[in-house]
């Protein structure tokens, strides 16, 4: 068995046409395979700009079904290259119910399983209540050619509770398509806060459950249509961390294809130091499954 | 309402007798008190050195009730300083019945509450379940003059379901008293990735839950009296940090008072911005109660 997995993380800035944005998402693909990564994961919406900063019904028109369009072009590039590709997408499940929606493509091409994003964030210039219906795939890993993949999307980031369930289903990696930035209203000292909190709060959970977290962000300035805010400067800062939380590999704010090569073998190292799966006091935690404990 | 709250925490090395160590932690209550503190926390079992190096049956001696002794006499002292103290005790609860106890005295002297460790450590150098009972108090904060205490103790703080049930139960802060340090079998490397974990999953639970979060270590080098091992080396590094992880505090390693302002209301503003409460998807989370989902 070959313990280390080489990775590739594509953060990229978005165009306004789906077609542009995914053939970028293709030349980034077959240049990170080309480098040697085995497991390409994209940024969340990869195909459009994040169009959730306003509430427009016709931006509906940018979902397509899974398995669509995006989901076999991917696929078709998986195979052709022999990688796994995490790919995140707008899907239409039918009139009016719509997913934010991450898949896996397997490196013989199949559509190894799909994760539709759990946790639904909205607030200013993140209106996702409006886009997606929470998902109803519950937190379940997608098996691949190299390895059971715990795949969350952004907001989950924000929950122990999703990187948990996905561990305790064997998961044996945490992949987090995302699109997170500043807004330009904010001053530089909460800029900051957000920025080390989005970071501390993944590499904790490859802390918690022993096991490495591929983040990966999207870049540049996005402007809101509405005119109502600055729009979204997404930080990219997309990253690669070990089952300890230390960063492996990192990107700054430009676009970038963040490579690692992961040692597969070193969660069961490092959960044997710290059995935290061992100790836990399931017979104290029902009260999790609570909206408020009052 | 004064929204500020002054928070100290005291870190120190740890003699033989315990006697001398509280009267240790006594002083050091009295000095940050006298520097405007309203809150206190001492460190993991204070009143005695790391004792669970090496299992000793002779080593229950150190125990004692609770109320007892200790939480007498430092209730006593909260009392005349009009402060809230958070202290670290080893109770004996019966005979073959022991627990690793934090108690809480409020500032009018009464012992506000306890908490018994619930995730209980044993690796080499912690030895805890040769000595303490996993405890029963389950996850319920203490309410005291200067707010509701999310009590946690050292090993609970790899768990982001202690803080999360103490957050859904209303606490206002998470205090943990810490005892750990490096092996000195460690590298470097090692060790930085430990102590960088350390700090990361602490502040990741003010993150996921938007509170305050109090970390209290101890320092200094205790020998292990088996000499199978080079004993342990307490890295300090106490430390406050604020509702979204940024550092308001921090010691290095060695002894200290780490003073800190918390202002209270920003757990309100910051839970308004990332409303993580809001969207915890309860109806998916059954399965956080089990050992493993085989």
């Amino acid at each position: 068995m070959n313990h280390a997995l080489a990775v590739a993380l594509i953060q990229t800035a978005s165009e306004q046409t789906p077609a542009d944005n995914l053939a970028r998402q293709i030349a980034r693909v077959r240049e990170a395979a080309a480098d040697g990564a085995r497991l390409i994961l994209l940024q969340e919406l990869h195909n459009s700009r994040y169009f959730c900063q306003v509430e427009d019904p016709a931006l509906f028109d940018l979902a397509e079904p899974v398995p669509g369009p995006s989901s076999e072009t991917l696929g078709a590039l998986a195979a052709e290259l022999g990688v796994v590709i995490v790919a995140s997408l707008f899907e239409r499940r039918a009139a009016g119910l719509y997913h934010n929606t991450a898949v896996v493509l397997d490196s013989d091409g199949r559509l190894a399983g799909r994760y539709r994003k759990m946790h639904i964030p909205d607030d200013p210039g993140y209106y996702e209540k409006f886009y997606f219906t929470p998902g109803d795939t519950g937190f379940e890993p997608i098996d691949t050619s190299v390895g059971r993949l715990g795949v969350l999307v952004c907001w989950d980031q924000w929950y122990p509770e999703a990187a948990r369930l996905m561990s305790l289903a064997g998961a044996e990696l945490l992949l987090y398509p995302t699109a997170i930035g500043h807004d330009a209203r904010d001053n530089a000292a909460e800029q900051q806060r957000q920025f080390d909190a989005w970071r501390t709060t993944q590499r904790a959970h490859a802390i918690a459950n022993g096991l490495p977290v591929l983040s990966c962000n999207r870049v540049g300035h996005e402007p809101d249509a509405s005119g109502q805010s600055p729009g979204i400067h997404f930080w990219g800062a997309s990253f690669v961390c070990g089952p300890q939380g230390e960063m492996l590999a990192e990107a700054g704010g430009d676009e970038a294809i963040v490579h690692a090569r992961i040692d597969m073998a070193r969660t069961e190292t490092v959960r044997r130091m710290w059995p935290f799966l061992r100790d836990r006091r399931i017979d104290a935690y029902a009260d999790l499954s609570r909206r408020y404990r009052d």
